[in-house]
C-alpha cells in the first residue's frame, strides 16, 4: 500500500528487523515440514544469538525451547514477530504483536492479495499503520543479516559477509542470490524478501541500508513500485550505489507478478521505471546475471571510477577482444594504452615477452608468469593515468593459476588504498573457480567470464557519472 | 590464406587430425616448461591410446618413449604431426612430413602473421597446399577428441563427451570451453584452436562435423573470416545447427583481434556477418555465455522446437518473470496456457496447491513437492499442444532439489522418444550446481539462471525457423 513519504519510524525498526536482540515465531511448529518449525530449526541452526521465543497456543516445548500459548506470555521484551499462520489468523497475531509492543512484524503467510484478498491485506495494513507497528510481507520467503549470523524464514542458506544489501520483492531470487552467495561467495550485508510489500516497501529499505555500515551497495530486485514518489526519495538521498533489477517489462511476465506478489504494473505506461530511475540515480540491470555482476563490483568499489581508463591485462588475446566488445556494447570503449599513458607502454613491454601486445588489451602471451602478471599490474597500479584494472587469466597447460591469483592479491593490498578498481576475470576450469572465491574473499570483485567483468568495471564507470550528476546539484 | 571452396582432402583429413591412429611430435623436449614436453605428457597422461612418437633432433628418450631424430626415421605411418618448434624452424619440418606422408600438420609455434612475418605464413601455406597436406595453425593451442581420450597441445583439461564440436580461433576461448566443461558438463563431441588459420578454416571443419557421429551442433568462436565463399557453402550444406560467436566488433577488438591471431575484419562491411550468416542458416550469439548456452541446448535438441508452445514449470514465481522477460527480449513471447490448451490448464491445477498459479509461467509454489513436479512436468509432455518445457527448480527450505531432479530425468526418461525439448533452470546453491551436473549428465540441458535457460530455448526456436526456411528452398 503507497506511501508518499520515507517513515523514519518504520526506518528505524527496520534496525531491529535486521538486527533483533529478540525473536517470537507465531505458529511455531512440532512439525519438521511445517515453515513454523523451519523458522526456529534454522534460526538456531545458523547460530543466532538472541532471545527465541517460539509461539504456538498448545504451548508444547519446540525443539526443546520453551513454547509460548500467547505473544503476551513472553516475559521479555520481543524486537520481531514472525509470524506464520493461516491467511485468516494473521489479523489476531498483528493485534498481539503490537499489544506486547513488538519493534516489527513479519509476516510469511500466503493467500492475500496475490490470490484476490486485497481487501484483508489492505486491513492489516490499515491497523499496522495506525499502531506504527512496520508489517514486512506477507507472502514473503524471510530475511536476515550475516553479521549477527541470522536468518530467518524459509530459507536453506545464510549468505557470506560482504557489502551489498538485497531487496528482493521474490523468494526465488532472493534464495537465488543466497545461493550464489554460497556457492561463489557473493558477499551480503543483509537481505530480505518483500513479498506482497503491504506496509514497508522498497524506499523505508533504501534508507536503512544508507545507514547500515555493513552495506555498500544497495541491489533491488524489483516486480511493481506502489510508492514511487517514497522511492525517489529515498535514492535521491542515498550515498551509496544502488542497482535494480525491474522485471514485469513483459505482457505475461506483469501478469505473472500479479500473480505472485500482487504487483500492479498498469499504471505505469512504458519508460516510466528508467525516468524515474534516471532521475534519481539508481542503475538498473538487465538480466539476473548483470545484476549480481553490477552489484559486486559497486558494493567493493562504492565511489566508482574516477575516469574511462581502464587497462585490460591478460593472457588470451580472446577474452580479451570479448571484453573489447562488450565494453563498446556497454557505451564505454577501451582506449588505446598509449592515449592514456605512453610511459605505460614502455612499461608494459618490460612485463612481457617479445611476442606480446602493449595495445589495450595487454596481452602478456600464453606463457605469462605469475612474475609478469605482478609486473603488469604493478605498472597499471601505479599509473596515475589508469582508473581502473581488468585482469584476466585464460589457464594454458603452462599457467600457475594459485601463483597468478596470490600475485593480483598482493598488488591489490598493497595499492588498496588508492581505492583504484581492480577486477579479476578468470575463464577456466575448476581451479578457475577457486581463484574466483579467493579473489572475492579478499574483497577483489573476480567473475567467471569476460562479459561479467566488464558488467562490473562498466557499473562503476556508470556511477561515477551518477555521483557527479548528483554532487553538481 | 583463402579458399573458394570447401576441399574435399582436407575434410578427409581432418578425420585423421582428430581421430588419429598415431602422432608424431616434432619439437618434443626433455625440458618439462616446453610446449613440446607438455604435449606428449598429456597426451600419454590423458589416455590417447594411439601411437605415439616424440621427434628431437637429439634422439633421447622423452617420458620414457623412444624418441626418433626425424620424422622419416619413425619406422610406421604417421597420421598427425604436431609441430612445435620455433618459426623459422617449421617449414623444414612440414617438407619431413610431406616426405614421410603424414595426413595432417598440427602447427602450434607462434610468431608468423600475427607478428607481421604474414609472408613467411604464406609460404608455408601455399607449399602445403601444394603438397595436399592439411595445415592446421600455426599459433594454435590444440586440439582433441573426448572419444577417443585424445588431448593434444598445450591444453590442462579434456572436455567431457557430449553433443557440441568446438571450433575456436582464440586458444584462450577454446580453454573457457574445455574448463566449463570439466566444471559444468557442458558436452563436446571434438575441439579445435585454429590460430592463424593459414591453411585449413572454418568452413573445412564444419564439413568434418557434418559428417562426424558424435557431433550434434557446430559451435564456433570466430574473430576473422578470410573465405566467406566456403563458409557460406559448408554452413549451408550442413545438416546440423551453427552457432557462431563473431568477435571484434569494437574498433580496438579489431586491432586486438589482429595482433592475437592476425585477423582482418577491415574488408567486411558492419552488417557483413548478420546477412552472411542469415542466408547459410547461422545462429549468432553475443556473449561467450549465450554462446555456450545455445549449443548445449541445440546439442540435446539438433532438430528445435516444433512451434513456440512453450510451458514454463516453476516452484518461484520470481525466475518465471525473468524468463517471461527474456522471453519476450528474445522475440519469443511465451503464450499463456489456456491460449495452448485448456485441458492442460485443468490438469495443471491437480498438480499444484490452491495457492498456484495456472498461468505460464505455471507457479506450482514454493511448497511444491516432487510429485507436484513429476505430474507437471507429465502433463506438459504429454500434451500434444506443447513444443517445449522448462522445469525450474528454486530451492526454498522444504525443496527436496535431488528429488526433483530424479523427477526430471524420469518424466525425461519415459518421453524421450518423441523429442519435445526439455530444459531445465535450477538457481540456487551448491544442491542446485550438483543438479544441473546431474541433468545433463542424463541429456538435460540445464542452467543456473533464468535467462540461460530461455537463450537455449530461444535458440531451439530459432533455428526451426532456419530449418523450415532450409527445406523449402
Amino acid at each position: 500500500m503507497k506511501v508518499d513519504h520515507v517513515r523514519d519510524y518504520v526506518v528505524q525498526s527496520l534496525g531491529y528487523a535486521l538486527n533483533p536482540r529478540s525473536i517470537a515465531v507465531v505458529g511455531a511448529s512440532q512439525n519438521p515440514t511445517k515453515v513454523g518449525h523451519k523458522v526456529v530449526e534454522e534460526l538456531r541452526d545458523w547460530g543466532y544469538q538472541g532471545e527465541l521465543y517460539p509461539v504456538n497456543p498448545k504451548g508444547e516445548p519446540i525443539l526443546g525451547l520453551q513454547t509460548y500459548r500467547r505473544l503476551q506470555d513472553i516475559p521479555c521484551d520481543v524486537d520481531l514477530a514472525f509470524i506464520s499462520l493461516p491467511a485468516l489468523k494473521v489479523e489476531d497475531a498483528l493485534h498481539d504483536a503490537v499489544e506486547k509492543g513488538c519493534k516489527v512484524a513479519v509476516v510469511s503467510s500466503s493467500a492475500f492479495k496475490e490470490v484476490g484478498r486485497g481487501d484483508l491485506q489492505d486491513e492489516l495494513t490499515v491497523y499496522c499503520r495506525e499502531h506504527k507497528l512496520p508489517l514486512i510481507g506477507p507472502n514473503l520467503v524471510g530475511l536476515g543479516n550475516p553479521y549477527r549470523s541470522f536468518n530467518c524464514g524459509f530459507l536453506p542458506y545464510l549468505p557470506l559477509k560482504g557489502p551489498v544489501g538485497m531487496i528482493s520483492q521474490s523468494g526465488s531470487n532472493l534464495l537465488a542470490a543466497l545461493g550464489t552467495s554460497q556457492r561463489e561467495h557473493y558477499g551480503i550485508s543483509f537481505f530480505v524478501g518483500l513479498g506482497n510489500k503491504a506496509d514497508v516497501d522498497f524506499s523505508e529499505f533504501v534508507a536503512y541500508a544508507d545507514q547500515d555500515p555493513n552495506t555498500k551497495c544497495i541491489a533491488m530486485y524489483m516486480e511493481g513500485l506502489d510508492s514511487p514518489e517514497a522511492f525517489e526519495e529515498a535514492c535521491s538521498k542515498t550515498h551509496k550505489p544502488v542497482v535494480v533489477l525491474k522485471v514485469g517489462r513483459s505482457q505475461i511476465g506483469a501478469k505473472a507478478a500479479m500473480a505472485h506478489t500482487a504487483s500492479e504494473n498498469n499504471a505505469s505506461t512504458p519508460g516510466f521505471c528508467d525516468q524515474l530511475f534516471r532521475r534519481c540515480g539508481v542503475l538498473r540491470a538487465t538480466t539476473w546475471q548483470e545484476f549480481l555482476d553490477m552489484s559486486l563490483a559497486l558494493g567493493h568499489y562504492p565511489s566508482g571510477l574516477k575516469g574511462d581508463h581502464v587497462v585490460m591485462i591478460t593472457n588470451g588475446g580472446g577474452s580479451g577482444i570479448l571484453s573489447c566488445d562488450h565494453f563498446e556494447r556497454k557505451g564505454m570503449p577501451l582506449c588505446e594504452l598509449r592515449e592514456m599513458s605512453p610511459t605505460l607502454v614502455e612499461k608494459m613491454r618490460e612485463a612481457m615477452p617479445s611476442f606480446g601486445s602493449p595495445l589495450n588489451p595487454v596481452d602478456i602471451s600464453g606463457t605469462a608468469t605469475p612474475e609478469m602478471y605482478e609486473k603488469a599490474f604493478t605498472c597499471a597500479m601505479e599509473d596515475p593515468n589508469v582508473h581502473g584494472i581488468l585482469g584476466s587469466i585464460c589457464p594454458t597447460a603452462v599457467t600457475n593459476v594459485p601463483a597468478i591469483t596470490d600475485a593480483a592479491i598482493r598488488v591489490y593490498e598493497a595499492h588498496k588504498d588508492q581505492g583504484k578498481a581492480f577486477i579479476m576475470e578468470c575463464q577456466g576450469g575448476q581451479e578457475c573457480q577457486e581463484a574466483i572465491i579467493r579473489l572475492r574473499d579478499h574483497g577483489i570483485p573476480a567473475y567467471a567470464t569476460a562479459e561479467q567483468a566488464v558488467n562490473g568495471m562498466v557499473a562503476l564507470y556508470d556511477y561515477s557519472k551518477i555521483l557527479a550528476e548528483k554532487q553538481s546539484r
